[in-house]
């Protein structure tokens, strides 16, 4: 099957075949309607790659997902994949578990597929300039803006919340409540990374609420990881330690604190406050419903696509873009 | 950077780096160490589409997603992407919206990614042999397995449970704990597809029970959508209808329901019990722990890949492989 058979269906020539499969406007209605006929009667798929090569040169944006299990990052795939289709690129994802090597995958990936730009979804935040030299494309850090790296920021662009002032403002909206006594829940103090920030926001919080911080109310899961998170908060539960609220980093860590307390006999909001940071769909379906500050997913999504047009087209510069949550109230948190 | 730097350093011919980066087994360990060592400190990074050429003609396997958005599917894309690296095949993705038409994508994605073989993972399950003329290589139906469809059973392969009489299981498991008012929660009980299935085993079960189907007891949400499904089983719940058990066709729905009856007042299990199929991590932390029928979900990717590599090498038939579920006992269905 040729774009020739559709042709000769169609009673129009291959050129303008190809005109209209190109989506170019200069094809008259009658056209269009008489070649989409005819490509429906012979199932002709048009051969995107060998289009998309005399269109373009063969324009392809990648994307490796750091953590293809977090359903934090589900609704920005999806954002990112329909503003790359609506930039007229195709886009090749990569997904690779949430410890391995984001830029060894990125730089594999740009070089066999031939890739103009790439967005990296989740990473490490320390990268060194060294580390970064076989990525000789455009890259820009989604959802995470290596922040404790050594790269020149303007070799690189980022898309993210500000870790650390939204976990501030995450803390702060316990504290107003009255809560003195908060734990916090994490990854760990020391990640170099999302949990790192967002705990020092909290330390921030803390400080200008005029709260001692006690070290024995941090719980670190070592992992994002649910069933080690409910593990490590029921231990934390059942150790005796007062507290009225925990400040979670993650939704996802959140649901499974709240499960962890519950199993433990401890009502949220009743004995223990919850907030967390996020806003993942299934967060709405936990009882209490989970109070939390939600990342504009779709957004973030969207801005590091346009990034990385605008830096192809050749009109952008790289630049670091922090957009800021929306407070979601629940039913996780109460006054004291 | 090429090969021939990487030679350089590691003092050892082009050829040789050339075998140690293609994995041939005649490397010494010494010679490897160098190989290593010298890639590194040059961050060289193979041309993994050039090499493949070399290696296999690019062999390449396609995966189309239909639904990014269900978590169900996280774990089956893990296991078939590491079945696939460890078969020395590549992967490409290509996720669509539920909605979607999973055939036309598949047949774009084979075009263009010139692919040996395609994973549909979710999909329609009324397929005619004029739809799945335009993907002309070997598919698998991953999940699903076009009960409804026309296609001759020789000309694809498919990797599912039996839904039907996993639902019957499901619906049995409420009957001996002594449930006869028992309301279904699912999309369509004429969907042709999996929710159909699912419905049709519960009819099964409640025939064989002795119980009358009462159509009051059939919420139907007409998607997956949870905020969807939330917004029936309230209306439902509110209704005044008497039930003493849901079965819901997913575990995505039945987390949505429990929420529902919260809200609602109705307890779970107290009020009314609660099961589900498919074994989601998430229904490990709903209060109480949903009681479902778990699907192997490795298990599917795995065998999805593995029929795959059998036709691809010229020693395998099409094949329709039905496993089973574990019943995983949670907390949400009490004995009557």
């Amino acid at each position: 099957m040729t774009i020739r058979d559709v042709a000769e269906l169609s009673g129009v020539s291959v050129s303008t075949v190809s005109r209209d499969l190109n989506e170019h406007p200069d094809v008259s209605d009658d056209v269009r309607a008489r070649v989409l006929s005819a490509v429906k009667e012979l199932h002709y798929v048009p051969n995107a790659s060998a289009r998309d090569l005399v269109k373009s040169g063969g324009d392809s944006i990648g994307v490796v997902v750091r953590g293809a299990d977090n359903p934090f990052f589900t609704p920005i795939i999806t954002a990112i994949e329909k503003s790359v289709e609506k930039a007229g690129y195709t886009l090749s994802i990569r997904q690779i578990r949430a410890g391995e090597d984001e830029l060894a995958a990125a730089a594999r990936l740009a070089r066999s597929k031939k890739l103009k730009g790439i967005i990296l979804l989740g990473g490490r935040f320390d990268y060194t300039a060294d580390e970064v030299a076989p990525i000789d494309i455009p890259f820009v850090c989604c959802t995470y803006a290596n922040n404790f790296g050594t790269v020149d920021r303007a070799a690189f662009s980022s898309v993210s919340i500000d870790d650390r002032a939204e976990a501030y403002k995450a803390v702060k909206y316990l504290t107003d409540k009255g809560h003195r006594k908060i734990a916090v829940l994490m990854d760990s103090s020391r990640d170099g990374s999302i949990s790192e920030l967002r705990y020092r926001g909290y330390l921030d919080a803390l400080r200008d609420a005029g709260i001692e911080p006690d070290e024995g109310l941090t719980i670190e899961s070592s992992t994002y990881r649910m069933d080690s998170v409910y593990d490590k908060t029921r231990v934390f539960a059942a150790s005796g330690k007062e507290f009225t609220a925990i400040f979670a980093i993650a939704d996802s860590m959140a649901i499974a604190a709240i499960k962890a307390l519950h199993d433990e006999g401890i009502d949220v909001p009743g004995d223990c406050s919850v907030i967390a940071i996020d806003g993942i769909n299934m967060s709405l379906y936990t009882i209490p419903t989970l109070t939390t500050l939600v990342q504009p997913k779709e957004e973030i999504g969207k801005r590091a696509v346009k990034i990385l047009m605008d830096k192809l087209e050749g009109s952008g510069e790289h630049c670091h873009i922090r957009l800021n949550t929306a407070l979601r109230q629940g039913g996780s948190v109460r006054n004291l």
